[in-house]
C-alpha cells in the first residue's frame, strides 16, 4: 500500500466512523431528532456499525485500521513503525472531517439548540442541549485515575481481540473479519463505556474535540479541554499495552 | 442479466424492501399493533433487515440494487448508463408494490385509525394518527437546505461503502455482502436519520408517497407533496457524488 | 437424508426454536423475569434467534426446515412431496415438546401467575397474566380476512427469500444461509408481527397452542381455539404462494 | 494445542467474556453509568458479544471453550477427558480475572455506590445498589428445583448446538461459527434468561462470586453462597446431557 492510499483510506473510512458515531450521539441528544432519547443501545450499535461503514470501506485503499490505538498495537506487535505517522495523520484529519459532517447533517437541530418553552425536551426542557458529549466523551464521574484505567482496559479489550483475529481460519478470507470487529465495538460500547463514554481512540476524540472548538453552534457549552488528555493517554496506552500482551501470549 | 430479469428482480426486491420497511413504520405508528410505541431501534433494525429481504431475493436476478441512487452511483463509476432505465423502472414498480402491501398486512390497523376515547393512545388518544410517516419521509424541522444536505450526506455513506464493499476480499465469494450492507443502512438509521427520517432512496420515498395519495385511508392526512422534491433530488445527488468520490479515490 | 433422520432433525429443531420463542415471550410477559416487559425488539430478536439456533444444529440431520410453510414452498417449488409428511410430523412433535420445555424453564414463575397485591406488575397488579400469548398468536383487532391476509403476506415474505438465498452465490458453501435466515425472522417480526404476532408457521402456532391447552398452568385463561384456524390456513397458503411465485419469477 | 497453550487461551478468553458480562451487568445496575437501566436487550448482547470477543482470541491457542459446560460436553460425546482439567483450571481464573478488571473498570462508580439523596437512582435512591448481580446470577424466584430445571435445559440449548454447528458445511472454514455462537448466547439471554439469570457456565458464576466475596465494594451486600450450588451443578448437567444427547442422535 502506498502512502498516498494509506492517507486517502484512513481519511474516508475515520471520517465515515465519526460521521456515524458523532452522528448517534446527536440523534440521540439533540431536540427534534426522530431518536432523541432512543437508549444506550442505539449509541452502541451506532458506533459498531460505523466501524463497519468506515473500515470496509477503507480496507482495499488503507486496511481500514481509523484508530491510532490499533496502530499502535499492531507496530508494538510487528516492530515496523515507519508507516505509523501516516496512518495518525490520516486518522486525525478523517476524524475532523467527520465531525465536520455530523455537524452538517445535524445542522438544522444544531441551530435550533436554544432555550425552549415547548416542552417537548423533558429534563431539559427550560434550556438548551450541552453538545460536547456529541463530539467527545465526558466521564461520568471526574476521577482522573479511574477514567485512565477504564480507558486502558477498554481499549485492551479492542485491540488485543483485533490482534488475535488475523489469526482465526478462514476469517480474512471470507470477508467477515470487519463484521467481527464491529460487532465486537458494539459489545465494548455495551459493556464497558459506562463510565467514560469508551473512547478507545485517541483520534475518534481529539479530533471532534477540537472540531467542537470551533464550530458556530449555539449554545455549545464546554469543549472539556481538561479532560483531553485522557481518552488520548489511555488508547494509547491500552494499545501498546494489547500488543505486548499479544506478543506475548501468542 | 437480461431486462426482463431485471425488471422482475428489481420489482420484487424493492417490494419487499417497502414492505419490511413501511410496515415496521406502520408498526411502531399505529394503535392495535404489538410493537406500537417500540423505538427507534426497531425502526433501524426494521428497515435494514427490508434491505437484506429485498437484495437477497432480488440478486440472483437482477443483482439487487433496489434503490436508484445505488443505481446512479453505479453508473456513475462505470459510465454504463443504458440498463439505468430499467432498474430505476423496475424499483419505482416494486415501492409502489410494497407500499400497497405494507398497507394490506396493517388493514385492520389502518381501518380502526379513527378518533377514539379508548385512552390506550398515549399523546394521542384524541384523535386520529396521522399516516404519511409510514409511507414517506417528513423532516422534524422544514428546512429545505438543512434537509438536502442532511440527505446527501446520508446518501453518500451508504453508496460510497457499497462501491468499496465490492473492492474486500472474499465479501462477494462469501455471500455475505449483503449482510453488511443490510447492517450499514441499520447504521445510517440509527445515526444519520434523526433530522429526515433518512429516505436516501428516491423510489423508497417517492413510490409509498404516490400510493398514500391514493389510498382509502381514514383519516390519513396530508401526504405532503411539498416537501417530496428534496428525499428524491438529495440522494440523487448523494448517489452521484459517491460516484465521483469512489472513482477519485480508489 | 434418512426418514430417521428428517424426523429426528425436525424435532430437536423445532423444538429449539419454540423453546426459545416461546421463551422470549414468557420472559417478557411474566411477573418475576428479568426480562419482563423489555419490549418488542426482545421478542422479535429472540424469535429470530431461536431459528438460529434450531436450524443450525437440524441442519445435517434435516436440512432445517422447521416450519410446514417453508416446507409447502419447497415442494410446491420442486414438484417433490413424498417427504413432506415426515417433516411435518417432526415439526408438530417437536413444537409440542419446545413449549414444554418453554413452561419447565418458566416454571416457578407459570406457577407464581396468580393475583397480586405486591404492586410490581404494573397494570395487571391486580390479577393473574393471561398465557395464551406465551404459546400462541393472538390478533391486536379479531378480523379473520384481514388476520389471513397478514399471515398470507407476511409468509410470503419468509418463504420467498428462502427459497431466493439458494441461488445467491457462495451462501450456502459458507454457512451463513441460516443467519441471514434468522434475521430474516427478525425483520419479519419487526415489520409485519404487530397486528397478529406473525405465527408464518402452522407448527409453532398449533403445538403449542396444543400444549397449553392440557398444561396445569394457573390462571391460564383462554386457550383460543375460535382463532387457531387463521395461522395455520394463513402460513400454509403464504408458503404454498411463495413456491408459485418462485417458480414463475426465478 | 499445547498445554500451555490451552490454560493460556482459556484464561485470556475467559477474562475477556467474564469483563464483558460482568461489565455489561454493572453498565446497566450502577449509578454514574452512561448505560443504567438500558434495559435486558443490553445484557443479553453484551454477554453474547463477550463471547464473540473472548472466543476469538483464544480460538488460535485453545479454540475457545470458555465455559466447563462446553467442556464436558464435548468431552462427554468424543470421550477424551485427559485435558479436561487445564480447560477447567484456566476458565476458572480467566472467569476471576475478568471479574477485577471489570471491578477496576467501574472503579469510580462501585465507590461511588453509597446512599444517596440525589435522586438520580430512581427507585433505589435512598439507598446503595446491591452489588451480587453484576458479579454473579440471583434466582428471581428462590425454588431451587425451578432453578435447576432452568440452568439445565438453558445449558442444553447452548451445548447442543455448539456440538451441532461443527458439522454443518463451511461454517468453520468460513471462521463464522464463533459468530454464531455468539448470537445464538445472545437469544438464551433473551429467551431463558428470565427466571434465573441464565449462568449456563459454572466457571461465569463461580469465579466471579469468588472475587465478589473479597472485594472492597462499598455496601456490596450478600455474595450470594447459599445459591451457589445450583448455577454450577446445572450447567454441569445440562452440558453432560447435551453430549448424551449429541451422541444419540447426530
Amino acid at each position: 500500500m502506498s502512502n498516498g492510499d494509506i492517507f486517502i483510506g484512513e481519511v474516508i473510512g475515520t471520517a465515515i466512523l465519526i460521521l456515524f458515531g458523532a452522528g448517534v450521539c446527536a440523534a440521540v441528544t439533540l431536540r427534534h431528532s426522530k431518536a432523541r432519547a432512543s437508549g444506550w443501545v442505539v449509541i452502541a450499535f451506532g458506533w459498531g456499525f460505523g466501524v463497519l461503514a468506515g473500515a470496509y470501506t477503507a480496507a482495499p485503499l488503507s486496511g481500514g485500521q481509523l484508530n491510532p490505538a490499533v496502530t499502535i498495537g499492531i507496530a508494538v506487535d510487528t516492530g515496523k513503525w515507519d508507516k505509523v505517522w501516516i496512518y495518525l495523520l490520516g486518522q486525525m484529519v478523517g476524524a475532523m472531517l467527520g465531525a465536520v459532517l455530523a455537524y452538517l447533517v445535524y445542522l438544522a437541530q444544531f441551530n435550533a439548540n436554544v432555550a425552549s418553552g415547548s416542552g417537548e425536551g423533558g429534563a431539559d426542557e427550560d434550556g438548551p442541549t450541552p453538545t460536547l458529549g456529541i463530539f467527545s466523551t465526558i466521564p461520568e464521574i471526574d476521577n482522573p485515575v479511574a477514567n485512565l484505567i477504564t480507558e486502558i482496559i477498554a481499549t485492551v479489550a479492542l485491540v488485543l481481540p483485533v490482534l488475535a483475529f488475523g489469526l482465526t481460519k478462514g476469517l480474512g478470507e471470507s470477508g467477515t473479519q470487519v463484521l467481527i470487529v464491529a460487532l465486537l465495538v458494539v459489545g465494548i460500547g455495551l459493556s464497558l463505556g459506562g463510565p467514560t463514554g469508551y473512547a478507545i481512540n485517541p483520534a475518534r476524540d481529539l479530533g471532534p474535540r477540537i472540531v467542537h472548538t470551533f464550530l458556530p453552534i449555539p449554545n455549545k457549552g464546554t469543549s472539556g479541554w481538561s479532560y483531553a488528555i485522557i481518552p488520548v493517554a489511555g488508547p494509547l496506552i491500552g494499545g501498546a499495552l494489547a500488543g505486548v500482551i499479544y506478543n506475548a501470549a501468542f
